[in-house]
């Protein structure tokens, strides 16, 4: 899957992936109103406006972008009927042909990774019957439990062409806490060793393409640590957040890519599914053409990143 | 919230807490036939074997446990279906007077852990209707994201009286491989170091026994672990994974309880809700009786715990 995503990214000429993040107040009236009067004020009248604000904007973006990111906690939150409209976001992106990475950031060990994994991207077995469940192509982990808490995938990510994006270094304001102490080990950051394991976890997991199968969340925050973990895992495909909403601007980026601007898919979520709510798009396209503004704010980060990369 | 568990932890004398974490091979056959019959052989047959499953134990060990804790995992893999499960067992372990300790390990900053928060341990507002989604009394964490991962929960804590278990040291045996790195910092490793914070960060949030309402996953396989984190955190409670099962045994829990034997609860899953299927439990139960040899397993529990905290 991780050679999908790169040949992806060369056709679209764009490493832009949008996070399907939506909130309710991300989502245009009409829609609203819809749900509302169908479902009444319920979680599912949410989940049901999610589903339909995120195909909207995936029909009008699809042909243009390499991937999608839905964050699994805006669903989950809303329960049952919640995680029924993550499923369904996935599967309406898929059958548009674009890749799916869930940000589901899942932190566990042993059975109940497996568990996880069997179920978002592996096959489970009902006595003989097999179900396919989740369907994302890759997903995100959190690494605080060590290889006990990656190993429990790789079965899958061989088996079914999928792929992980791990958490190495994040772009909230307090990552440093954590991820910025020094190990006394040559004195460098945690973050520096975490991405040293995720290089070695994956370096058993190769594509065809000179990128493993395992990933790296490398956020955009922090311009130099990105270079750093550039020059750690140069065989590593980043997912970088933080772009837009959490204030990092595309030269902050630079040092993701290599030397043919490859290496990095670069998320962002608000900037673009609530891009008809900002002052800049608004002139141009009214609420009920909330997905075409989307479709320009794509256009619009695929241009700077194309200068950067 | 964390006060209520200590009482229920006085009133039962029992620090236990029985993992709600099914497999489809812990069902016993006359629960498993008619799910199967009822739904086929579908990811539904399993989510409604579990609940009934768990309602079974429940009903047999609810008068002599403090609390339970559900393993989201197991729930999560089969789908929204799996999920109304959970909601549903964490739903009738309540209405027995259980604590609900949700061992869902996420591991997000800012508005998508404000997502998982609400949905969790507070409240989904939808146009002015109010919807409680999960209801579990405490969630578990994963800290690699600092306190950005946490702040997020403390407000519906405050409000709602909800509780947090972070993740510190885990039972596995590759949780050295992060979290036994040392620091530089005073040449502690990672997980004192971790401790440290999880206890700073739990200081400003005191209940009225003498305990914070965040707590600190502390994994029974390392016994000389458990004692300097209690030494590092006397005023954090404990959630102890990996007894039975994973390798711990009583002795290796000594230094998580305090002198009075609170502190600590200590988790059994597959050894309490798969008791039915151990040869020692199968002389006095059969398979019809497995929610017994579930009751007996945790009297046998509470028995030696008792010895040595």
């Amino acid at each position: 899957m991780i050679d999908t995503l790169i040949q992806k990214i060369i056709e679209t000429e764009n490493p832009t992936v949008v996070g399907l993040d939506p909130r309710f107040n991300f989502i245009p009236k009409h829609i609203r109103d819809i749900m509302l009067e169908t479902y009444g004020n319920t979680p599912e009248a949410v989940a049901k406006s999610y589903l339909a604000f995120n195909k909207a904007i995936i029909d009008e973006v699809y042909d243009i972008i390499p991937a999608v990111k839905p964050q699994v906690a805006m669903y989950e939150q809303l329960g049952a009927v919640g995680m029924a409209s993550y499923i369904e976001t996935i599967a309406y992106a898929k059958e548009k042909g674009l890749v799916v990475v869930g940000d589901i950031k899942r932190s566990d060990i042993a059975s109940t990774a497996a568990s996880y994994s069997d179920g978002h991207i592996g096959r489970v077995n009902v006595e003989g019957s097999i179900h396919e469940i989740y369907k994302e192509d890759f997903i995100t982990l959190s690494p605080y439990l060590g290889y006990d808490s990656i190993e429990p995938y790789m079965d899958n990510c061989e088996k079914y062409d999928k792929g992980l994006f791990i958490l190495v270094k994040t772009s909230n304001p307090n990552s440093g806490e954590v991820q910025d102490i020094l190990v006394t080990k040559e004195g460098i950051a945690l973050y520096e060793y975490m991405g040293s394991l995720v290089k070695k976890w994956g370096d058993a997991f190769m594509g065809t393409r000179g990128y493993s199968r395992i990933g790296a969340v490398v956020g955009a925050t922090h311009k130099e640590q990105g270079i750093k973990l550039r020059s750690i895992m140069p065989k590593t495909f980043f997912l970088v957040p933080g772009y837009g909403a959490q204030g990092a601007t595309a030269e902050d980026l630079n040092g993701c890519f290599n030397a043919v601007g490859l290496g990095a898919i670069v998320n962002s979520s608000r900037g673009i599914i609530a891009a008809y709510q900002k002052p800049i798009y608004q002139k141009d396209f009214s609420e009920m053409d909330f997905a075409k503004a989307s479709r320009q704010a794509v256009l619009d980060m695929k241009h700077v990143l194309n200068r950067v990369r």
